[in-house]
């Protein structure tokens, strides 16, 4: 394999912090974007939000890392330039851009606006664009991309607590949505209270759900409650409590990512009730028939959202002041910031200053 | 426990073939059954159809059932009998009933015709009436049953043919439907081909769709397509055949009961695909939470149906001329046909001849 040249690939110098292998750390990387192309934006971000998703990426656990990976897919800053073909942005706009940023445009999931079940559709970084170069994400300096991947940040939302909608948003927003857990005064569990937990319980509580939290934590129990404005909080371990809370819940949106088991979510559910994967454990889940079968319940997936849903759903935060709950952090913290990601140490968003911290 | 004096437990002498343990072995049994309320209808049986589930109900594999065990939950015949408060039948009507003859009649899933996910549904045999009484089902000379629970028979289905139509042929439209598979043009998949699966083919093609039988025998082949008119036809342990169907389902419906990967079929689905599960294996099935979340595809159940769909499903099946493939046994023959029922060697539902057959 030829050695990419990272520095003049492009025409355009850029700099950020990459990953060089599956140690997972991340130093100052000096890499190259292309020119502004007839329907791109090019944006200097100015926050960009970290994912649990990126740990798995930057350390290649699943498998499909090429280094240098520059991570980051929830990128959000102040439009510097835009092609002649744009019509959407023009210089000075807020935008952002969450985990795609190209689809192929042709496919009846394109056609549907479902952009991020394409199968040709490219991610934020690691992805193979068009021209064979990677991408490269948003822990980096600026930004380019196709306008129609490009989400406008409504004024009335701070930046930094709007960066991590552009995934954790978007992530539980769209199956609220999809599985119709959307209807006022139904009954959804939350299972999981991280990054995707907390902004679940604030989508579906402005969308006039009930909303009970489902944790292996006791400790949580006040945050969810007074804090984030759960309904109800369940200790996953404790059988009495769930005993309780049997066959009453529409929906469940299970946010744990690490290996555990679905059948007390099931016992949660009302006849057609629905469990939703969000966090994907890496060992198959068990799935008993019965229950499915005599409760016509399902467990269904769901990954993040297309471009017009995520301006849907942007729109709808604003409407309802949804930010996410953040710990900002400067970009030569991120290593840190990655160590205590991976023991949940955070409340419940790390987002990287990248405008006032990352220098050449 | 009080032994219970069958044949005086109730006013109305009957009698039928019963299992008395978990030999599952059936003989002549004499019982009663209630005189005939004012909602209910009593008609003399002509039909039973044999179900794969009565293969577990008489042997007690679910560990539910309390012996003597009268099976038959496929029943069909003539009223002579109605209550005075019935109005939809009279005497002389062609009708039948399925897995139910009863339900609590207040909570929600009865206000939504989905009796059969009711907590206090009760099933034809082997549940227990409000009185305290067990029911026993069809293979059995006469029936009592809630008229709320009986479905007509439209006149143009021949009676032998339709008597499965009441739990294999529901079983497999009230999914259909509920999923959303039941639009023109669409590509369903039918794993299995048994006596839910060969119903499936005939439902489904009569709603318009294209349908693939997925069976791990090859020599299934010509039966699907050319005599059940299946349009295409993969065997399930063919990585090749499997290959060129990747993505092109909108669902399957899954009637295999024995335990298997439901990972392969998942592969077969296109974006917001649906793997329906209507066999029920009692090892708990794998589910990588990949494949579903990446493309949005879900896992779901269903049980039966309420009798307002199971009589829009006969009246639907009298519309396009849908009985079941049958081969037509007497009742002394029902053990050895239990044996070939185990064996999968029926092609593809026995009906007992009860009319015929059945002496006192």
């Amino acid at each position: 394999m030829a050695t990419v040249d990272h520095e003049n690939e492009h025409p355009v110098a850029a700099h950020g912090y990459a990953a060089r292998n599956t140690s997972g750390h991340l130093s100052p990387f000096k890499f190259s974007r292309r020119a502004t192309g007839e329907r791109d934006v090019a944006f200097r971000i100015t926050y960009c939000g970290i994912c649990h998703s990126d740990l798995h990426g930057i350390k290649n656990e699943w498998g499909i890392a090429s280094y240098p990976v520059v991570p980051g897919h929830e990128l959000v800053g102040i439009v510097t330039e835009v092609g002649s073909k744009v019509t959407r942005y023009k210089a000075g706009d807020r935008v952002g851009v969450g985990g795609l940023v190209q689809s192929c445009g042709s496919c009846t999931n394109c056609a549907d606006n479902l952009e991020s079940y394409c199968p040709r559709m490219i991610f934020t970084y690691g992805g193979i664009n068009h021209d064979g170069t990677m991408t490269y994400g948003g822990f980096s300096n600026f930004m380019v991309c196709d306008e129609n991947f490009v989400i406008g940040i409504p004024d009335s939302l701070p930046m930094d607590g709007a960066a991590p909608l552009l995934c954790a948003g978007i992530t539980v927003y769209s199956p609220l949505k999809y599985y119709g857990l959307d209807k006022p005064g139904m009954h959804v569990g939350v299972a999981g209270l991280g990054g995707l937990g907390h902004m679940a319980v604030k989508f579906a509580k402005a969308m006039g759900l009930r909303v009970t939290v489902i944790s292996t934590s006791p400790t949580k129990e006040a945050e969810a409650m007074e804090r984030l404005g759960a309904d109800a909080f369940l200790v996953s371990q404790d059988t009495k409590q769930l005993q309780g809370a049997i066959g009453t819940m529409d929906g469940v949106l299970d946010t744990v990512s690490a290996y555990h088991s679905i059948v007390p979510l099931f016992s949660l559910l009302k006849t057609n009730g629905k469990v939703v994967l969000l966090g994907a454990p890496q060992k198959p889940l068990e799935l008993p028939a019965f229950p499915v079968i005599m409760g016509r319940k399902l467990v269904g997936g769901s990954c993040i959202g297309g471009p017009k849903e995520m301006q849907e759903m942007i729109d709808f935060a604003a409407k309802h002041d949804i930010t996410a709950d953040i710990e900002v952090i400067p970009i030569d913290y991120v290593n840190t910031a990655m160590e205590r990601l991976q023991k949940s140490d955070v409340k419940y968003r790390f987002v990287i200053d990248i405008a006032n911290t990352l220098e050449p």
